[in-house]
């Protein structure tokens, strides 16, 4: 099985550290595919820069779905996510939903961790989409930037472990979601230190992925995710016109 | 004041018509600046197009908002809004944001009509994060396109009426918002044949943006709608760019 | 255009203040008809209170709607608002209520502050009433009585700035509404200490009520605010008798 | 123990209607004494009705709390109940609130019937209000005025009928509340017809008001509910302008 | 009448906790039966226990519950509540169901106190479930255990007046509910010492379930809550095969 | 991997089509141990026989979990679900809980199917507890018994993709979760005739509870999930008292 895992943004230290993390949850036999944005925001942090990655990823997509079984989305705002759901006819998963789903498979209160106050209305109308918002008690802002996670691994492994221990004393936190893919794979060195569970959104989403794909349920033929048809557009790459124009990629067997 | 009027997609025809719409509710010495996609989907009726009409109606603003008051989103599901709201520093209305606030201040029970059941659940989504899901009774579906607005008008007024009738009767509507840029000034033909106020998006943003720039408060310096600072990109139209780099408008005295 | 401005408590300070601020806010052109209760309770800080103040509101308009285009209740807790918005054909705009849609059109999250704490649940019901719970994140209370803003201003100004930007700190607020008739005008005085909007609902009522106006919807002839019709009462005053009894303004000309 | 049943209307057969149901619900040695209004509306089937009933209701109190261990309101849209319970001592019941109460612990699905389609958003608000809204499943209409329920019984009680058992059927209630003073006593004429429980407001009313009698809960001195202590008011009858003042009814004891 | 009281755990202290609290508040006339668990958990402190009491609390009305006319449920998490209420054509009132109907009767925001962190999130599902999420506005836990309130009751009942008075004043509470079946009766104690009313859930329960009686409503005949019919099972006591084979229990004339 | 399927009743054919299913959606080499009741309810369509399924499946449990990596619940109603987490130190995952997350994670709006009208408002509970309520448009009854689907197996997959394909059209469904492990497998032979996926929860649990043993996260270890530690019972069975009394399963390695 191949799943295609989209970085919108365009830098490659985010995609290796989601591709990592990828692949350390993936079963064997499954081949995780990672690309990287070629245009738009170098990192995804605002309103903005989100509002570009969803189209960001779905020009990814459309060049590089052909293949595969399946897309993640290793971006922690899930941008793009129901426009790619849309329009291909593979499984897709986004990595904050994917953790938010499995944190409620082990835990009663969820928290979620991401970086940066202003980033938390974000992650709390994504919740409300996502329809957690009754079990999701708290999104709770690091005071750091992604880059730390790369130039100050230390500082932010010990920030975050605090702040993890806080949601459980203060909150009740009984699961908590680590949003921001810059966190991927973080949760494992620390895990040891928070008595609940830390999930990983990227490593929630292989095994989510490889499930639907197990499954092998059809793509909604009616309503607002079946494919909506050709349409036309002007001024696109040529692969993500072809994606609008109505091309359908038929998934490999598995 | 000057208004600026982005329609993200790239119909003309749709453009003239909430141009127009505008125009007939703007107060005097209110000038509307009525802009058309140069890239992206013709029309927008899908995840996927609304979301590429994110991008294009943030480049639409890079390009024009110097000079502007404010800005006013007319495409009816308000694409780029909280991109649009972050990175501007005037302003910013949506038009079936508008028209969901307009409808609570006439009626206890609102409804939304639209264009095809595929875009009810993309509304459904609207309400939702504008918060308006305890007021809002249903979104119904006209059996129609955007396009037959353009092509079979009577029978587009029509339908619409009895639509909006059986709303009143059977759902017990008190105040219905037209959704659907295509709709733009159809309310006046029919207001007459039904019992409650019909409300037009773009007609309702205009003096809701002609009012927040008269009370001239301050855009957030804090918090997920401040200005996230100058962020680097790659491949974006030069004016987007230096949106992102942080060149900032000043908007004009009025 | 002329706005009928209702203060139904019996304390003539409070109606000039927010005349004053309404007059700040309206257009060129817009009278602002500013009224005080002749019955009924010195001020409204209770549940009792504002009781009484929905019947003394109905009075008021009974009394002077007539030659006006529409009114704005210039008490924070909207007494009568429903009741007005029943009985009369012209539009009916609450100070609470406009607060809160325009602060929702300038921040995801917002506050409300407030007058001592017994009043803080009053507000959470009205909020919850208007269908804004989702995006108001704390009705806060000053420690401090209407009165006091009239005593001593400067301590309420100080006052009231610290705990805006406390809201905008520790709990995240991107616009605060001010709910307190006493504190109408009082948010252009701290608006620079404070990095979020401050919202005036007298202020915010002034343009939504013009651009009702301005956009000219009949009001709902089915429905919880259609007009009842003629009602039998006993015992009011002659003129909101004559409204029960059916009596209709015909709103002049803007 | 007396209760005290107030009917704020000026509708001797409904205050008649109330007592009787009111009675023959009570325990042995409890007296119910009802009054009727003496100023303000005939019946309530209006919000601005509404608003003067709360208003009368108040100043029923204030006459008549006296010697009294609790109160009921015999107005089904509770009308002033949250202003009656800041300001008396002793525990204050509605009839629409306690017939939601009573429902929700026999039924897991509840409807309320009452007369007339433009009364339903009212109800619905009430109900939203209350809490309840997760459990009421439809607030439905009966095509009756309340009068019909006094010059056409048989056609009322046959309407009433058939509409709950189709409410059972289509809806799936489990329990239904009949809201409306005028349909007081008719639930038990008709309950053998309709297969779920039919509650009274008013005889749900009654025991609750009992059971909060015997538990001797003391009023909140702190928050919305607790005395705002004494304010100053100008033309309100002597009798409220005391209870405004500050006046405290002794109940008696049992 | 005669009131069936459950505890269906194994711990006889908390039965004649409860049954104590039960008499108090009962009516004059009214006989409280109290029997305890003869299988299963000694206390119930953790969903298991609580799934486990379900059973027992079913067991314990098919023993007992011919001759009463309700059923009082004597164990604060309400265990088996819906499977008694479906089962048995009496009565069935929960303990903490009725603490939050009473409370939401005298106060506009509820606070829950109970024993330990761990039960909060089931004190948090069990008022979702009954409705009451708008009302209450914190569940806190009691830093001791059940069986404290027996070997130390002076360090319970101190802490609690303190906890009580912290959500009065911290968190604006208007009434509190004890949920613990161990803190039945200790509310008196210290009422006194807190501004708002402390509402024991049994003491609240019974004049409930006494006015329920009274009131003399069918048992639905249709829907979730209406008997099952008769149902084979395997290994039940003898008395419990009969309850679901379809004995049915006719309650005694009061 | 084994994976421990627990069918709480005492129908061993409902078990074996559970397992059927379970074992079609299996990766290779995971095994599924299907085990059945040996005390309570024949079938579990009420909320008594819920009730006592509950200790049925802590029963199962606490004989077979042992040697196992993670439990399915094949009862569609999830009895016991959250004791189960909280007393097992490896995954648990309900049937009708995975049918909803897998459902979420492909279409917007989703619709659940089940045995009979009374089942209904159990369903409508356990959607709103998982938090599932914005995403539910319907729970809808089959007119049929569980039985049928043995006796009758013909007419019910015909009933079935008729009430499927309504829900579709009539409802905008965009996923359907087929809730009764009778239905278990019966989507496969349908899906073809209706055009949105149809879940089947036991199929859907299998790969969720294979991607959390995979994921390896840890048990809470505070919280309402976390272990209660020892507790004393009386009347259970011994291996059910083992389990209580604080005995812990070493899960094999995979």
């Amino acid at each position: 099985m191949r799943i295609l895992l989209i970085n919108p943004n365009l830098t490659q230290a985010i995609t290796d550290t989601v591709a990592h993390a990828a692949r350390s949850a993936a079963a064997p036999g499954t081949e995780i595919v990672a690309v990287t944005g070629t245009f738009g925001p170098e990192v995804i942090a605002s309103r903005a820069e989100n509002a570009v990655a969803a189209h960001s990823a779905l020009d990814l997509a459309a060049h590089h779905a052909g293949g595969c079984n399946a897309v993640v989305l290793g971006v922690s705002l899930d941008s793009g996510l129901g426009a790619l759901r849309e329009f291909l006819d593979i499984p897709v998963v986004g990595m904050s939903e994917a953790g938010l789903h499995v944190a409620s498979l082990l835990g009663a209160r969820i928290a979620l961790v991401t970086f940066g106050a202003r980033l938390v209305p974000l992650y709390e109308e994504l919740v409300r989409g996502y329809g957690f918002a009754g079990h999701v008690i708290r999104v709770a802002a690091l005071p750091f930037a992604p880059a730390d996670a790369y130039t100050d691994p230390v500082r932010v492994r010990t920030g975050l472990a605090e702040r993890c221990r806080d949601l459980v004393e203060s909150d009740g936190a009984e699961a908590i979601v680590l949003a921001g893919a810059a966190l991927a794979g973080i949760g494992d060195a620390i895990q040891r230190e928070v008595p609940v569970p830390l999930v990983d959104g990227v490593k929630a989403a292989v095994p989510l992925a490889e499930g639907l794909v197990r499954l092998g349920l059809p793509k909604p033929r009616a309503g607002s995710l079946s494919h909506p048809g050709a349409r036309a557009t002007v001024g696109l790459s040529s692969a993500l016109d072809a994606l609008f124009s109505g091309k359908r990629f038929d998934p490999p067997t598995q």
